[in-house]
């Protein structure tokens, strides 16, 4: 008998968008039966974004942050400080300090942390080319802006130990302790450790 | 000073993903940085299924199940009960339906279910056209499949009064094998098919 299968277009974009993270196949056939209800241009319009994210937006070849245009606005602007560097995983990151209001330099963005479990290595990162600016720029201090996981770890100790004795290049790397905000008593024993052991004078 | 924000490519995917249903900002911009990252044709082929679903995909013009070919393939069919009718909420019901590889007749979609709270009437639904349906054809059962919530009961109930005293018709719905409250999509195959069998007289 004739069973009844989805029409293969309905089950392909199931499948697309079960393949995204975090979306499984339930997940997957709710959001193509949303679009196939919602207004009509809704999905076309999705289909045009992520179009246009591959087609109009590149990597600055300074920072290597994500652009509309080489170098990108914060490498190109001449009113942030040129002396101050900012090494960050993902491009997220770069995001997230921005909405800080608290840094005024430039930024370099690696594409991952070093990872054995994963197999990432430093040659998969934009470490070389870190490097590179280092060599040629005007850099007076180098901020390590990971996360502050294993891999994030790691990271750091081998830019410190890769970056380590550059004349007149100061390693820093983002403070550890409470959230503002945050409970004491919610507040994890490592991190509690490490806000103590930082503490700082009144 | 120039604050970094993201590049309208990224911001407009950003925002698409967000207006799906379940996904919030952060999952969209999780989304949207995953496929900046992924192989380079990820991002093309989930827009190319998103193009198909609207170009390639229509409602048959009999039961109004998504199709590709107008009757569907079911509609069309010659090996399925012509006397037997299902009539469901969603396509996807459909699909769950077939799953249990139970029933054999045709199917009516009424694309929702009636809901004064959402403004949901009878006129948004695919009733009228159900009536015509049974005007025109030799069916000798009509099996409401609504989902067992407060709105498919609503359906039922007006169902049962809008189609009640038709010559040779019987009305019934699904046995009370669902569980109560849960929606028809998510029901395994055997209690779905167990609820067909038991399919009680209205």
């Amino acid at each position: 008998m004739a069973r009844h299968v989805l029409p293969p277009p309905v089950q392909n974009l199931i499948d697309e968008f079960a393949r995204l993270p975090g979306i499984g196949p339930k997940s997957a056939a709710r959001l193509t039966f949303y679009l196939l209800r919602a207004a009509n241009d809704q999905a076309l319009e999705l289909a045009d974004a992520l179009q246009a994210l591959k087609e109009k937006t590149q990597l600055c070849g300074l920072c290597f942050n994500i652009t509309e245009v080489d170098p990108c606005l914060i490498c190109a602007a001449d009113d942030r400080n040129q002396e101050l560097l900012c090494v960050v995983e993902e491009p997220l990151d770069v995001v997230a300090i921005e909405r800080s209001q608290v840094y005024d330099g430039l930024y370099h963005v690696l594409h991952g942390a070093i990872s054995p479990v994963e197999g990432i290595g430093p040659e998969d990162l934009k470490i070389a080319e870190l490097v590179a600016r280092l060599d040629h720029g005007d850099f007076r201090e180098v901020i390590i802006a990971t996360n502050a996981t294993l891999e994030g770890d790691s990271t750091t100790l081998y830019l410190q130990r890769r970056l380590a004795g550059r004349e007149g290049i100061r390693l820093t790397r983002l403070a550890r302790g409470l959230s503002v905000g945050g409970d004491l008593e919610y507040t994890d024993a490592i991190t509690l450790g490490r806000a103590l052991e930082n503490r700082q004078a009144l």
